[in-house]
């Protein structure tokens, strides 16, 4: 029992770390299979992404921190799925 | 025999637990096998849902109890799907 | 040999019972497999449904009574399914 | 070898026999597997109809003979399939 | 190694034979499986066809022919695909 | 190791061989498993293709040559795919 | 562990190695498995091309230098896809 799936809406500092970096952090997190990324705006400082992260029991806390610490915010959660299985 | 699949319209208060929170209780729910939240509008106060409720036999009247001890409405049902296996 | 397949629109007093009740009592009748009941618009006093009856051998006018009891029109017959098998 | 699909669009007269009676009468026809009618158009007095047809070996003329006797008009014929198998 | 499928854009008179009557024939044609025909456009005295052919090893020219012979024209090549199996 | 697959834009005289004899002599190629050819445009004089070959290994400048010598010209490479297997 | 997928958008000089020379050359890298290059835009000296590259371990330092060897440089990082298998 556990959150499977999260779609996040999160903006990001065009400088720091590269999306491939924040991926890689983000598969490091226990819990989680795969992170995909993908880039919705390009701004002058920014960039806004969406987030879908998959795993077999997803902890949001932990994810919040690490995205954070890698010059994110999260804009918002767009969409959440959970299963018994 | 009995509902497998529940589509509802759910207006959420902006502050209290989040759609992460919400699919959690609901799951834990007997009957409910995965439980799918997407934010369709965010407004000042206000989060506008697609929850998406699947299961073997889900009684409405509980879920409608827990999402409304969680500070959501429900607007309408927009879906509902019963089968005998 | 028979009707395997029903798409109905339908016109529903939004009180009275909820389409839960309704796609419990469809799946009563024999011969009917699943029911799948959608809203496309909601007015002040009405419902506009979709319902999509599958079954083995579905019989109309058992259909159409049931509806009628519970505070609904059939407003069209949209599509109809007959196959041998 | 024969043909194993068509396409019709068909003008019935709304009174008179239903849709599922056309689908049933259709259906009883040798070489006939399947029938689906689908309504495209309601006006005062006649309803548009897309009628597809799959079987085995289908023959026309007698599919034109019978949506005659149900009150209906083939108006064309939109689409035909025909294979050696 | 041959041709396997070919698109053809066709005006065909209204009168004289059915695009069934189209597909029966075309069927019989050496190297040919399926044979399917959509109406385009019905105009007053020309129906516009796309007629979709597949088969093991399709021979244009002998294509042509019948087409000619049952009062058509074909206005272009639409699509051709041929694979080495 | 190799190309796979290649998206072309293609050029090619009204007159002079139909697409159905630059699809064959195209399959003649060494590597190249199929060609598909759809027509996007006709002109007064010329047509405008979209070719998609497929293969083990494609070698472009053979195609470039082939299509050259049946009166067409590479307008661009819209699209290529290789692969290690 | 690791990227398995990049989607890149990039800008190439029209002059110099053609985008099946990119293909091949990415290709030559360890851990890439098919490399798909699409073009976006021709204009007068550059294509915009979308380079979606797939792999078991993707390394995007090396693939940055091998781009801008053949001319080209990356605009953006449009998708990463990383997963635990």
């Amino acid at each position: 029992m556990g959150i499977k799936k999260i779609v996040l809406d999160v903006l990001k500092m065009l400088k720091g770390p590269t999306i491939i970096d924040v991926a890689r952090r983000l598969l490091e997190i226990d819990g989680i299979k795969s992170v995909n990324i993908k880039v919705n705006e390009i701004d002058v400082e920014t960039l806004t992404l969406t987030i879908t992260i998959e795993g077999t029991d997803i902890d949001f806390n932990t994810i919040k921190n690490v995205i954070e610490d890698l010059g994110g915010v999260i804009h918002s959660v767009d969409e959440v799925t959970a299963t018994k299985e």
